[in-house]
């Protein structure tokens, strides 16, 4: 049976041969290119997947009382390059054939290697951006959700959190793999800063599904790992110099530290003005989608802000969510956003568990085993580098310091980028390497579970005190 | 100063070519592929200018008492390939230095020109399959607003339409151009086929913003455009296997005619079934995303198996909304649903006008002209043959016979895919195709005002029979 489809897009190529003029483009995307119609199969295939893979990890373990991202993370692992290799994406050596998906396009469709190569690139592109939007919709609805006045009155507690969450791990990884593992200075630097910032995204997740975003704590957790980023990424620019050239680009480092300073600074002071605009273009328009299509594009303009200045993209969606206050349009925006979000986010966390590649942690793999070592010894430094941050905040009475320190313990991508620049540059070796990896995904995996506990007892406490 | 994100891609890249073992996958996507920032930023920017024409358009379009979606079509136009040229697509020749947001995506980040071209096809593919889903969620939007006993009593009001809608202009146009414009018979074939088949999307999005997708005329015009869609797929088969083998391939028509009716009846004899189990599955879940997740993926499903068996992924989308019955989930779907819509739904619209190349109409093009003699012609043709429709209604008294007609008229994606088939086979020269592109263009925008003023004067004789 020949496919119309296929044929149509033929077809389609083959004008694009024959005419030279431009009058031949489709009205309509679903012809838009080439493999079009197979892409957007693999697309629609693949959300489905995430999507099962969500909900079915969400509800089992909300269902066992463990923060319900957890199940989606674990859920991710089971459909991905680690289990069963559903979704995938072209990295590291991995091919469509690799992907189930993938091999059942092919089968359908009778597509030739090189085609489904391309499919395949094309629809992890697509699925990859995605997963981007979704954490950026995901920081917009924190960013909704926390206050403004509340974050500027724990911004000092903030600040020495995130300060010390970077010092702390960095320091005591750099000196501990010299010492007790003989590692030379500038490997173990590199390690050592893998060990710095936090994500803001686990974090923030976890604290809004155990309704602890508005607390205290929550604050000075959510302050302190927007603060842990910036600094993470200016602690990457010194280490991507020091790899690449040898010494440290000032230059950079100082553009990029007042990048970062003006533009979150810049964003809260003109807030009021952004705030006004906002309730005054819902106001006036009359169509569908005038609240979340002016909200929309505030925070896709600052998402892009904050990755056009080599921030990220989450940071300005953040501010976006953060300036704009409690009014009419604003809480009915907190309900608008709500299923947007439910559909857009799990593509995240979901991918996020299928990329990471849990061969690392097996100690049958020789090349696993030396990494297994130092890699005990990292997450033990990543743990109590962040954990005693808790302590260090002053001030703040009957504050949960054991939550805020467990808050800050997943590590994101910034400290995988870390590992990737050291092996690149020669600096670091496989086991390193491997060693820095585990690290980020057990901190990631292991700290919703414990965040959830360091809660549970205030709850408890609290309990008992009334 | 050099960018953070460039260096990761980088190296990244590099890591890829080193390591053999695949334990660099980043656990995040942002470093998913070497220009993934890159790519990132150019979906926002054009997310951001595709939702800036959307609301500027459909706010002066309800404004001059327009239909909305007429103004996000002509904001398309201005943003497109054929004004400001700010979102154009990778095909007919067109490249990422006739993209102003590409321009200035590479000045701002210093790309080579083939990154540059590269970032601008993969970009283009993301804002295609989102304009593609777009118009999913909007067929699953109508679908669900549509009552599905009142459909199965039009049903033979709808099937006469479509019949009528698509053998009247199929006869008229092939017999006209061969009489009148002393075409050959297969170009006049070509060029009968291509007024065939209605743009369910437009059609039904009009009816829905002047509320009248569930009145009588509302749901004829809905049901008939989905068996106009069907047959004018079937016809395309016909069609295509025509310029190809020179007769017609029996087997794949019969086999597309089968599935098609499967598909269509079988999701709805089994519409009680999937409604209980989505009832059961919603009643279960206690997570966020708890309606939304399984209603899309039900979607998503339906969409992918018409996407699968040829014919159309909307086809599928709209008969899952079709058969989940009014219940308290379905209600509060029905709430659900309308930011996730608005968010996507304009980037199918916008996009479908930031395609069309107007410059065909342009008569000081001397290539033109011949095409835009044939085109008045195809018009009225395209524009009589459906209008009639309306008069074939037969044991509905009061029916609104005029809204019906022009209801039918908007051509989609079909007629152009037509022109492109006619065009590489050699069957139809350039003045015909051009006047094929024309005719979908102008029955593309000249229906929803004319839809609007047909219904409007049922209203008034109401009023006055009030």
């Amino acid at each position: 049976m020949s496919s119309i489809n296929a044929i149509a897009s033929q077809i389609s190529k083959q004008i694009d041969q024959i005419s030279g003029l431009n009058i031949t483009q489709p009205l309509i995307a679903t012809v838009a290119s080439d493999n079009a119609p197979i892409i957007l199969s693999g697309v629609l295939l693949t959300l489905i997947v995430i999507y099962l893979a969500s909900k079915v990890g969400s509800e089992i373990a909300k269902r066992l009382d463990l923060p319900p991202v957890l199940g989606e993370l674990v859920g991710g692992v089971l459909i991905g390059v680690s289990a069963l290799k559903l979704v995938v994406f072209p990295e590291g050596g991995i091919e469509a054939s690799d992907s189930l998906i993938m091999s059942a396009l092919q089968m359908l469709n009778q597509l030739t290697p090189d085609s489904v190569n391309s499919i395949f690139e094309q629809q992890s592109e697509v699925i990859s951006v995605l997963a981007e939007i979704g954490v950026i919709v995901l920081l917009f609805e924190i960013g909704l959700e926390s206050d403004i006045r509340q974050l500027k009155e724990v911004g000092i507690q903030a600040f020495v959190v995130a300060f010390i969450g970077v010092t702390a791990p960095f320091a005591a990884g750099t000196i501990g793999l010299m010492y007790f593992f003989h590692v030379a200075a500038i490997p173990a630097i590199f390690a050592g800063a893998a060990l710095t910032a936090t994500s803001i995204g686990i974090t923030s997740k976890v604290l809004a599904e155990i309704g602890q975003l508005k607390s205290k704590e929550g604050q000075i957790i959510v302050g302190a790992a927007v603060i842990d980023d910036v600094l993470g990424i200016i602690v990457l620019a010194v280490v991507a110099s020091l790899a690449k050239t040898g010494e440290v680009d000032i230059t950079n480092v100082f553009v990029l530290l007042i990048s970062a300073i003006a533009f979150l600074f810049g964003a809260i002071l003109l807030g009021g003005f952004f705030n006004n605009t906002f309730e005054s273009i819902v106001s006036k328009l009359k169509t569908r989608g005038n609240i979340v299509i002016p909200a929309f594009i505030f925070a896709y303009v600052m998402a892009f802000i904050g990755n056009a200045i080599h921030l990220e993209a989450i940071l300005g969606a953040f501010a976006a969510g953060l300036v704009l206050d409690e009014t009419d349009a604003r809480k009915e925006l907190d309900e608008l956003i709500k299923p947007v979000a439910d559909l857009l986010v799990p593509i995240f966390f979901v991918t996020v568990g299928a990329r990471a590649d849990l061969t690392v942690l097996n100690p049958m793999i020789p090349e696993n085993r030396s990494g297994l070592l130092i890699a005990t010894f990292l997450l033990l430094v990543a743990i109590a580098g962040k954990v005693i941050t808790g302590w260090v905040v002053f001030g703040v009475p009957d504050v949960n310091r054991l939550a805020i320190g467990i808050g800050m313990v997943p590590r994101g991508e910034v400290g995988l980028v870390f590992a990737g620049i050291g092996t690149a540059s020669g600096a670091i070796d496989k086991p390193l390497e491997v060693a820095i990896i585990i690290m980020v995904i057990l901190t990631t995996f292991l700290a919703p579970p414990f965040l959830r506990i360091a809660f549970g007892k205030t709850k408890e406490i609290e309990t008992i005190q009334n």
